[in-house]
């Protein structure tokens, strides 16, 4: 095996300073910048635009809380298991945050791409992929929201902060000719829910597609530890455990 | 800092063969001994007797498997969210098995201990804890269980495993001491739980006390890949969700 | 939304007993069988038979162990900053078996199916998969061990388990079958390495490709349990940190 | 068993609206608060002071990274081994923020709250627990820093927050007594290292010791997506491992 190396961008210190890339924790960063700035920073490499800040500070907080959802129920009952840890509890939450939970945003954007990318207008782009997936027998991902009638209201208030920033351009106008088309296919109205419009506006400002994850987590991980807060002083998940355990029938 | 170092004996191996302490995986291990005599002697360092093996092997499978706990469910929850990681779901419920899921073994083991040590009578020494946590205001651990009454089906059979190979010595009396302590000044019965049944079992074997988790670790992440291998054909994620959630109340 | 239902066939329980799927826990299991026949039974949902139990136990002690893994690594550093919780450390060990460490297992699977199915002969089949995966500069999965030369010991003491017990049928030969495609088309020696032939096994004695995942987690955490043991008495964290961090070079 | 119920006032919804609390999501947050402000009033109930609002802005912005610790090892190392779930790799990083990660702020606060609430001067108060500590052979947690010297630099940045918003109350006072004592037992200068810094600033603006810890994981959460990010770009997984896995000798 060759000799290997790596290398890393992100941070490094000496005895009285830390860097975080060629800025000064201490001297730049502490007290002088805002938590979305800074997280922007040391993920992206870069400072945000006004409008890359906007996006995305109202991105993670869209994201981070949506009730008693599969994840935050996990988290509060590990953490009745394991109050030690809350840690654990975090993390076995955050854990439920995968393909199907967050992966309307990751297979919503390359549909964007494909009908912003076309050659062809935007509806008859959009159109081709309805067709394409109705073809397979599969629902194009995006649209309907099993809680929110006749439209996911978190989809409008994304897109109105990105209408004040000006960013609102092929994406965004890609991910509406697909929901046009989507509706004249289903001869109904579907709304476009929040993780599409979040996949569509994380495109206008460039964060690629593999790292959108990581903003939803960190999304999350805020809507969590509110939760095992509340649990710590007002425990859920005797309850939480008594309910389900009960809806499900033992046949042998 | 001074150099550090440290140094493993678990597993080397060079091109052609591995070896599991001082033992040839491939030609003393695979498919010459048992899982269990495995796993004993990877944790332990030392080949189990006849009955240290018979103790581990009842405990893990005891431990293995109770219908819908809590972490069960959320492992079954976390795979909803993300069907792409078996480990993460495994992991999450895991992560649940803590404190409060094992804690009683924990908390046990030092009782009898104490008890097993005494230069009083066992009776003595017992009636002795059972005072001191009742002038705490608390609950002796290892007694009671709230499915099973009036006792847990399980202690009793782990204690006849234990009866089979002599396994029932001071530890063990040192349980049923406390348990008499427990009911006299309770004035009713309650049940040795299967927790402090392995706790008295794991001490009269050698198992230290700080990797007695480790044990029930195993067992449960068998019980969670049986739970996750029905939560693939036949799922149950939704149900539970929805039940959870609808038994807790918004109160503004 | 309709109202949903669902069941479950692996436990239940009454005030005086436990049973798993159609067995007595307590008057069935526990003293009366082996880790493996139990773990088999709770998965499969019937008990192995004498080659399935052989073929279980051996892949379960096979991948248990293999030194200081990136996951053992993980888990290792884990327990150093939360010794709190055995279970965290574990879970973090377990989180990182995944498609890249039991990836292999899950690709070569299908392709062993591919062959064993196939209308022609399996030497035209498992050329054609080499042909296929070359047009696509990727290699065939299931070749090759970085540390193990010529051969990974593993495979043959895998197999010998296997023919020891009439478990060497159509998907080892088919296995075989395009380890010779491979190393014909490399014009060298590539060993079938010990994923490769454990989904070969697997295969053979009927357990479904979804789960095969499981048994290795299973086996995972039995090796982890094992090296966080020697963590508890033998510290390595430490070094293992210190060698890491000092190993990546900071390039501003 | 009683009928049990459990509330939330966290977050409900209804087909057209979404309520954090007593807030609208889309109406009154969504575009119109900052993510600290808004993970404040999420997790503490009621939105932030300017004071409130500065400390944690800056405790999270401190808290969020420190190059290769163990934390981000075991999350570089588990994404590559499982690089279909970045949520594993993130849950495994945030699993070892844990006693030894952040439990100097949970040990440090109960002592700062010692020294305020004593009827002795803050001096005498804080003598009497240095010598407790040195009486048990323990040292008093919160001082020194192995990578920095003489003085950790995120603690007067951290004050220097603290002081433009009149943070700067009983308990930073405690801690600089109790900084006092240790450097005058040990005839030395130990600095007030950063946890110590946060956890007497998180006193100050009334966040209760239990969840102090979920501030931390929020910040660690940043960090932890800003490594990951850099190893998909330039991934250092197998030199960590490499490293680390030389770094530990066998011993037979």
């Amino acid at each position: 095996m060759n000799r290997l190396s790596a290398s890393t961008s992100i941070c490094h210190y000496t005895a009285t300073d830390i860097f975080v890339r060629e800025k000064n924790l201490c001297k730049d960063l502490i007290g002088s910048t805002s938590l979305t700035d800074f997280l922007y920073f040391l993920i992206m490499g870069v400072s945000p635009t006004d409008a890359q800040r906007a996006i995305v500070e109202a991105s993670l907080i869209t994201i981070a809380e949506h009730g008693l959802t599969p994840s935050v129920i996990a988290a509060r009952l590990t953490y009745m298991g394991a109050p030690e840890s809350l840690q654990g509890a975090v993390a076995a939450g955050l854990l439920g945050v995968g393909d199907q939970f967050v992966g309307t945003i990751e297979q919503v954007a390359p549909l964007l791409v494909e009908i912003a990318d076309s050659p062809s207008s935007s509806e008859v782009a959009a159109r081709a992929i309805v067709t394409r997936y109705r073809a397979a027998h599969k629902l194009v991902p995006g649209f309907g929201q099993p809680h929110h009638k006749p439209d996911d209201p978190r989809s409008p208030a994304l897109f109105a902060v990105g209408d004040q920033h000006q960013v609102n351009g092929k994406y965004v106008a890609a991910l509406r000719s697909l929901g046009a088309a989507v509706d004249e296919a289903m001869g109904r109205h579907l709304t476009i829910n929040a993780p599409a419009a979040m996949a569509s506006l994380f495109l206008e400002i460039g964060i690629p597609l593999r790292i959108m994850r990581g903003f939803v987590l960190i999304g999350r991980c805020i809507g969590l530890v509110g939760h095992l807060a509340e649990e710590q002083s007002s425990p859920a998940g005797r309850v939480l455990w008594d309910a389900a355990a009960h809806a499900i029938e033992f046949v042998g």
